[in-house]
């Protein structure tokens, strides 16, 4: 199909189907003349994917880049392709200071046993998140912080679970889309469940 | 204490301040002068919160607003103070069409016999976040949405049962703080969790 055809099929204007070409998001098409590509069903796939990204998740078109890097280039073990999915969506981390001690989050994780490893950016994204947790003046017990870390662990099970074996890339599209476009749908029925929890405690 | 004495106990400075009183986030202090207020104790938590809210949970001026109007219009009832938390902190809802039929957040609640208003703003962002998991082409079974809702629902009953009961300033900064400071850590702990897993299973 031409570029027209492509931006009928996905909605998304020439333009910016020209910006995703140059900044290396979408692959070119196949070349017909100097001036015309025809592209493919994986150009419509490719863009709605891209589309999910910036619209749905609000990643920049960087953190993008690095999803669709990670799509073109699939590692070769489960193992490694959660470590690239986390780097590509890995959170900007605010750290206000150098903690003192042993961070929060690496005691967190020796007690419950976890295994991840020393430099996992979601180790340091914990230690950052509780930190904004602490400054913020909120209240979390440690026994609350355990049950948070329970209930994840369960999220944990259906999200690897729902990982396709059969293709590296299909696995690596559910890894980093799973993860950013299940985060809102799981805060959304969090506070759901406040409501519902409020709601039957103040009759 | 002074405007530049704030300053130095909040590590803001005096300009950054003074936006903040013209947006009306922060109240004025005590007029002495014609062009010197004092301030209290209280302002430095005011400050704290709002570099909180704008640095750590990075939320707009606007939203940020909308959360110390709360504060100082606390609601009377605890659900009414969830409801106008989850209004200030509710998620950018972007819906690319009406749905056809009953739509999937509806038939969820519906299924759970979660007790939550119709008008909800939450119940808007879950059919929101769903549209996007599913336009993004995540597989997310049904099954898999159950468990997520009570894993949530075991996040929310930690999250009600932070909330002090003995004010309701206290209450309403613990609602709106634990939901939007919380977030990263459950995001963080979901990854930790899926490293353990996948480490566990690829033994």
């Amino acid at each position: 199909m031409k570029i027209s055809e492509l931006s009928a099929a996905t909605g998304v204007s020439v333009p910016t189907l020209k910006y995703y070409l140059r900044e290396g998001l979408l692959p070119h098409g196949t070349a017909q003349s100097a001036t015309q590509s025809t592209y493919a069903a994986t150009h419509v796939e490719r863009v709605r994917l891209i589309r999910a990204l910036v619209a749905g998740a609000n990643l920049s078109i960087a953190d993008t880049k690095a999803v669709t890097t990670a799509l073109d280039n699939p590692p070769t073990s489960w193992h490694e392709l959660l470590g690239s999915a986390q780097q590509a969506i890995r959170p900007a981390v605010t750290r206000s200071a150098a903690p003192a001690g042993t961070p929060a989050a690496d005691a967190l994780v020796r007690d419950l046993g976890w295994q991840v490893e020393d430099c996992s950016p979601a180790r340091e994204a914990l230690e950052a998140a509780l930190e904004q947790v602490s400054s913020g003046g909120v209240a979390v017990s440690e026994q609350g912080l355990k049950a948070y870390a329970a209930a994840m662990a369960d999220v944990a099970a259906v999200d690897v679970d729902s990982v396709p074996t059969d293709s590296p890339e299909a696995a690596v599209r559910q890894v980093i889309l799973g993860n950013v476009l299940v985060e809102p749908v799981l805060a959304a029925l969090r506070r759901l469940a406040q409501e519902d929890l409020s709601s039957r405690r103040s009759r």
